[in-house]
């Protein structure tokens, strides 16, 4: 340390910071790569193997999970709510709605760790709480606002968009690795199409991105079960 | 054996059918709780366990886990392929789609297990690839009716249909355990009316099942995650 007064500018405290940001940084990728691969229950100790420091040192820059996970995806999480308030100035509701859907589905399937993170509730992490909220406020104004205009019909409400986006949403993933990045702009549209009142909101676009063949769809499906068969789970049990 | 054989009509064979018909009903019974509790890829040895029975005694009954899929779920998937066979034979098309597929939901909500093997792709399982096999042959058949009936879109495939059925049948285990049993025939009724020619087919239908309330929604989406959260995993890392 002494040594390295006499080299560098200041004393130990700056190299110290300039250490911390550092390790920091490095946890917070190795973070994202494994919740990534691994889910958002991956090992802790895991990510600071892969960053290369001690479990000591990521805890005491994140002491929770719901810390770490808040600091790795507040970005992209602060992106959705962005999206959301240029949506909720949109002068029409219908394509105010649209655009800021299709701009959720896009960060879903940018990052697998983001899907898993909008489409699975977590608790304790400040930023996610927000986004969650303020997901469901921008759909609750811009759905009420299309109900006046008539261009989504009178009877779906709030929860029947959440849920749509969350079931469709959590098959993202899949339909991106199989098939194309914006693979995911066909259901989409379709599940649009399915709240609109035709007449009102002008003759149905025509879909976006080509339809799937039956050979990708068998990739999406293999890959959507919701238990992962474990490699030689098909193998013979033993006797 | 003597003894029994003094007792019972016959010789020894008759009594070791009788013993293994009861342990194969023992098994198929364990194995369907196990799978729907635990998933497809459940430890064989806890099915044997849970039946009473040793390791042994289940690999002679089922010498793979595809075997034993095949068994236990034999009769939830024949039941779908009978739906659609009647569905085949609608003198309407889309009467006959909506009709099957609603089949298809209420078997995939009665049964996690069943749900989840319709969801998965699990290879060597005679019975589900048959009745995959047959599924799509459904939709085909119908959609391709319904094209010409002008009751749906003219660019909407098989495939469309197959993947909003995979996302939303995903989804329905968590559905109904948070809301009520029949709460997949709304989201299924606005997919319908996705792919649907509105004119042609008639007015729109008023959605089935109320709408979820605000709290119900939360339920279904906390469950709904790829990643489930284990147990205490947003406690502290261990330093």
């Amino acid at each position: 340390m002494r040594e390295e007064r006499a080299v560098g500018a200041g004393d130990g405290a700056p190299r110290q910071r300039r250490d911390a940001r550092r390790n920091r940084e490095l946890l917070l990728r190795a973070a994202h790569e494994v919740f990534t691969e691994q889910g958002l229950d991956a090992p802790l100790d895991v990510i600071a193997r892969r960053a290369g420091v001690g479990n000591a040192t990521l805890y005491r820059h994140f002491a929770t999970r719901a810390d770490l996970v808040d600091a790795v995806f507040r970005d992209s999480l602060t992106g959705t709510m962005d999206a959301g308030e240029r949506a909720r100035r949109a002068p029409d509701a219908w394509p105010g709605l649209t655009v800021y859907l299709e701009a959720v589905f896009a960060a879903l399937a940018a990052d697998r760790g983001s899907n898993d993170l909008m489409t699975t509730r977590l608790r304790g992490v400040d930023s996610l709480d927000a986004v969650h909220e303020h997901n469901r406020g921008t759909v609750d104004a811009l759905l009420s606002r299309c109900r006046d205009e008539g261009t989504v019909r009178a009877d779906v409400t709030t929860e029947d968009v959440l849920f749509g986006l969350a079931a469709l949403g959590r098959a993202v993933p899949a339909l991106t690795a199989a098939a194309a990045p914006d693979a995911w702009r066909r259901p989409l549209a379709l599940f649009l199409e399915g709240l609109r009142t035709a007449p009102a909101a002008g003759p149905p676009p025509a879909l976006p991105t080509p339809p799937l063949g039956a050979a990708v769809l068998g990739e999406v499906l293999r890959e959507l079960g919701p238990h992962r068969t474990r490699p030689g789970a098909d193998r013979e049990p033993e006797a």
